[in-house]
C-alpha cells in the first residue's frame, strides 16, 4: 500500500557576503527540499555552492530561486522587465545554479521563482509564460514550484511542463484561493499549532482552507515553510511533526 | 589529404544595457568562434541571449569567457579572491552561459577565461587550476582556451582536460614565449600586413615567433583577434585573409 | 541695455569605467552649463572628477544630475521607490557631486533630475516634491532646473526655491506644452535648421512652440541639447549658433 | 580645573536593504561619535538618513567611514585602487554622507576609513595621503580619525590636518604599537574587565600597552569599540562605565 507523502520546501543561500539572513542551519534540519536563491536578489557564488554541498549532506534536495535583479530590495519588489528580459533573467540564474550545484555534487531539481516574481505568477499570466519559457528553453525535463491556483500552475500544466504545486504553512488564503496580501491583517499565521493542523487538514483534503473555513480543491505536492525568524522555524518544526504524526512523511519531489 | 585548418577567435557581448563596446558586428563576419562575456566583467543577459542568437545564425561557435566581477574595472584588475573562490566565480559564470546559450539555440563549446583572469594563468598555477576545477565540475569535457605556454595550458593537458592552445595576432612574445606586457612599448602590434604574415609564418612552425624572430615550437589550435577599435578590426580580417591565401582555412573547433 | 542672454544645457559624464557613451568633448564646447551624471545611472566617481575638471577649464557651470539607482537601464526606467526614497536617493547623489566638484575645483551650481526621474515631474506632483525636499534639505539655496510647465517647475516657485525653467532642442511639444512621448512619432526633431529657428522663436517668444505652431506662454531659462550622437551634436551645435546670429548670446545661470 | 573627558567611536549603519548587521540600537547607547558607512562596502541611502536621525536625537555625533566600493566583501579586502583613485573614492562618499547627514538634521563631525582602507593607513604612507587630499579637498576643516602611531596620523599632523588619534578597546597591541594582525592569536580581546581596565590605564598614561605590558606614548582622542556581537558591546559597555568610575567621562569630539 502506497503512503502519501509529502514534501517540505523553504528558501535558503539568501545571505551575501558578511551579511546573513535566515536561519538556514535550522531550517535545513527541518525540511525535504530547498529553494536556493541564485545570486541577484540574494545570494552568492560561495554561499550557493555552499548551501548545495550542505544540503547533499543532509540528503535534501535543491532548486533554483530565481529572482529580481534586487539586492537591495531582496527580490521584494516589482521591477520594470518585460516578460522577454525576465525570460533571459531567469535562464541565466537557473543555469548558474545548475552550475554551482554541480560543482557541490548536488544537482537542480526544481525552479520556484521568489518573492515579487513569484507573486506575479498569481496576478500576470504574461510573466507566468516568461517562466515557463525559461525554463523549457534551459531543461523541459525541470519541474517548476507553482503556487496552487496561480496562473503559473494553470499555464505549465497546459503546456506539459512537470509542475510541483505548493501550498503555503504560514499564509491565510481569500475565497478564491489566492494568498492574502501582507498588506492585509492576519495574512501570515503566527500560531504554530494553528498553522500545523491547517496543513494536516489541506493535504488530507487535497485542498485548500479559506479564512472562512471552506475547502477549495487543489493539488498539493509541496508546503513552503519559512525560516527568516524564530517563530517561521518553529512553525515548521510543528508542521513536519504533526504531518509524521497523522502518517503523512516528509519526501523530496523527483 | 587533410588540410591544417585553424581557428580564428574573439571576445564578444561585452556591451552593458545602455552601453556599447567592441565592435561585434564587424568581427562576427571575420571570426568562427566567439568568447562571450557572461555578465561579470561585461555583458548582461539581454546582451548575451543576443549574441549567441547572432552567433548560432551565422554559423559562429561560442564559448564562456568568465571574468573577475568587476564591470568598473572590466575585468582587467586583478581582484582579491582566492583560487578556491576563482572556481565558484568561473562556474557561476559558465552555467549562466551555457543556460543562455540553450535559451538562444546554441551551445558552449569552450571556456576562455578574460582579461586578469586570463593573464593570471601565464603567471600564477594555483589560479590556472582553479579554472581546470571549475570546468572539470561542471562538464570535463567542456574544452579550455588556454594561452599557449601558460601554466592552463600546461596543468590541463597533464589533467586530461581539452585544451585549445592559442596565441595571439596583436600581441608580441618575449623570448621565453610569453606576451610582453602592455606596460612595454612594442607590446601591441599594429600594422596588419606584419601581424598577418607573422600570424602565418606562427601557423606554419606551430611556432610562437618572439620579439627577436626567435621560433618557440608550440601547439596552435586558436588565434585570438580583438574587435575593440577599427585597427584591431583590420588586423583580423587580414590574418583571415592571409591564411586563407596560404590555404589555410578557418574552421572552429569542436 | 541689457542683453536676453540664455543658458545651454547638456547631460554630462555618463561614461561608466571602459564604457563610454555620448560626446562629451565636441558637446563641451558649445553648452554654457553641464548637466553630471552621479554614478547611479551612470558616470563614476573618476569621471565625475574629471568631468568637473574640464567643465571647470573651459569656464562651463556644472550640476547635480542625479538618477535611479539602475545603471543597467541608464536611468531610464521608472523604478520602484517611494517619493519619500527618492528624497534619499537624491540626496545622497547631490551631496557626491558636490564634494566631486570641490574636489576637481570647482562647485554644484543647480540639480536637475535624470531620465524616467525627470520624466515623471511631469506626472507626478510627489515625485516632484521629493526632489525639492531633497534639494532644500542639502541646500536651500541650490537652484533646479526644471521642465517648463512641469509639476517641478510649478512647486518650486510655489515653495520658493530658485527654478531654472527649461525647453528641450529637439522634443516635440504636446498642445498643453508637454514633452511628447518618444514613443508617438515626430517626438524628436532631427533637422537641425528647423531645431535651431524654433529655438529663436520659442525664447523671443518666451513661449513654447506646439506641433501645431501655438505658442504657449513660458519663462525659459536654459535650453537643454543633447550630445548622445553626430545629429543631436550638429543641432547642438547650430542652436547656438542662430542665437548668437539673432542676438542671444550664451551665458550660464547663477 | 578641567576634566580629562574621552570620544568613543563605532563603526554604524553597515546594514544594507533587508541585510541587518551589527547591534545598531544597543551600541548608540554607548558610544558618543558613530562612524556611518557610506553605501559601498556597507549602509544604503535609507540607513545612512536613519542612521544620522537616530543619532542625532541621541546626541550622538556622527562622522563619515567611507570603504572601499565591495559590498560583497564588506571593504575588508584590498581592492585594486591606485592613491589618486582612492581620493576619489573618498570625496564622493564624504559628500553623499554630508548631505544625507544635513537631510537627517545632523552634519559630519569627522572622517574615519573603514576595513581594508584603515588598515592600509598604517602600511601605506600613499593611501594615507589620499585620505588627506581627498578630506583637504571636501573640507579642510574637517577632522579624520586616524589609528594612534598610524601614516595618517602622522601625515595629517605634519600637514595641519585635525587629527583625531584612535586606540582600539579590543585589540591587541605589537611592541611597537601597531595593531595585531587579526589572522595571529591574541588579536582580538574578549574579557571585558581586562579590556576596560587596559583602556583606563591607557588613557590616564596617555599610552598604548603592548602586548608585553610596555607603554608606548601616544596621543589619545578617541577609543573605537565594536558592536558587532554580543561580546564586543559587552566590551564596549564595561569600557564606559570602567572611565566613568574612574572620573574620565565621555564626550565627543568637535
Amino acid at each position: 500500500m502506497s503512503t502519501r507523502t509529502i514534501d517540505l520546501n523553504a528558501d535558503l543561500g539568501e545571505s551575501f557576503g558578511a551579511y546573513t539572513i535566515g536561519n538556514d542551519a535550522a531550517i535545513l534540519d527541518v525540511v525535504s527540499s530547498a529553494n536556493v536563491a541564485c545570486g541577484f536578489h540574494g545570494g552568492d557564488p560561495e554561499v550557493m555552492a555552499s548551501t548545495f554541498a550542505t544540503a547533499k549532506k543532509k540528503g535534501i534536495a535543491v532548486g533554483a530561486h530565481p529572482g529580481f535583479p534586487d539586492l537591495w530590495g531582496f527580490g521584494r519588489r516589482v521591477m520594470p522587465f518585460t516578460p522577454a528580459q525576465i525570460e533571459r533573467l531567469i535562464a541565466y540564474q537557473i543555469g548558474a545554479a545548475q552550475a554551482l550545484a554541480r560543482y557541490a555534487g548536488h544537482r537542480i531539481g526544481h525552479v520556484k521563482p521568489h518573492g515579487a516574481l513569484g507573486n506575479l505568477t498569481e496576478q500576470d499570466p504574461d510573466v507566468a509564460q516568461a517562466i515557463i519559457n525559461a525554463v523549457r528553453a534551459v531543461d523541459p525535463a525541470l519541474p517548476i514550484t507553482a503556487i496552487a491556483l496561480s496562473h503559473l500552475e494553470r499555464l505549465g500544466r497546459e503546456q506539459g511542463m512537470t509542475i510541483f504545486s505548493e501550498i503555503f504553512a504560514d499564509r491565510a488564503y481569500t475565497e478564491d484561493g489566492k494568498l492574502v496580501s501582507r498588506k492585509e491583517p492576519g495574512a501570515v499565521l503566527h500560531d504554530p499549532d494553528f498553522a500545523a493542523d491547517r496543513i494536516v487538514r489541506m493535504v488530507r483534503a487535497n485542498a485548500v482552507e479559506t479564512r472562512s473555513g471552506k475547502m477549495l480543491p487543489v493539488q498539493i505536492d509541496t508546503i513552503c515553510v519559512h525560516g527568516d525568524n524564530e517563530e517561521s522555524v518553529q512553525i515548521a518544526q510543528m508542521v513536519r511533526s504533526r504531518l509524521e504524526e497523522n502518517g503523512i512523511p516528509l519526501k523530496a519531489l523527483t
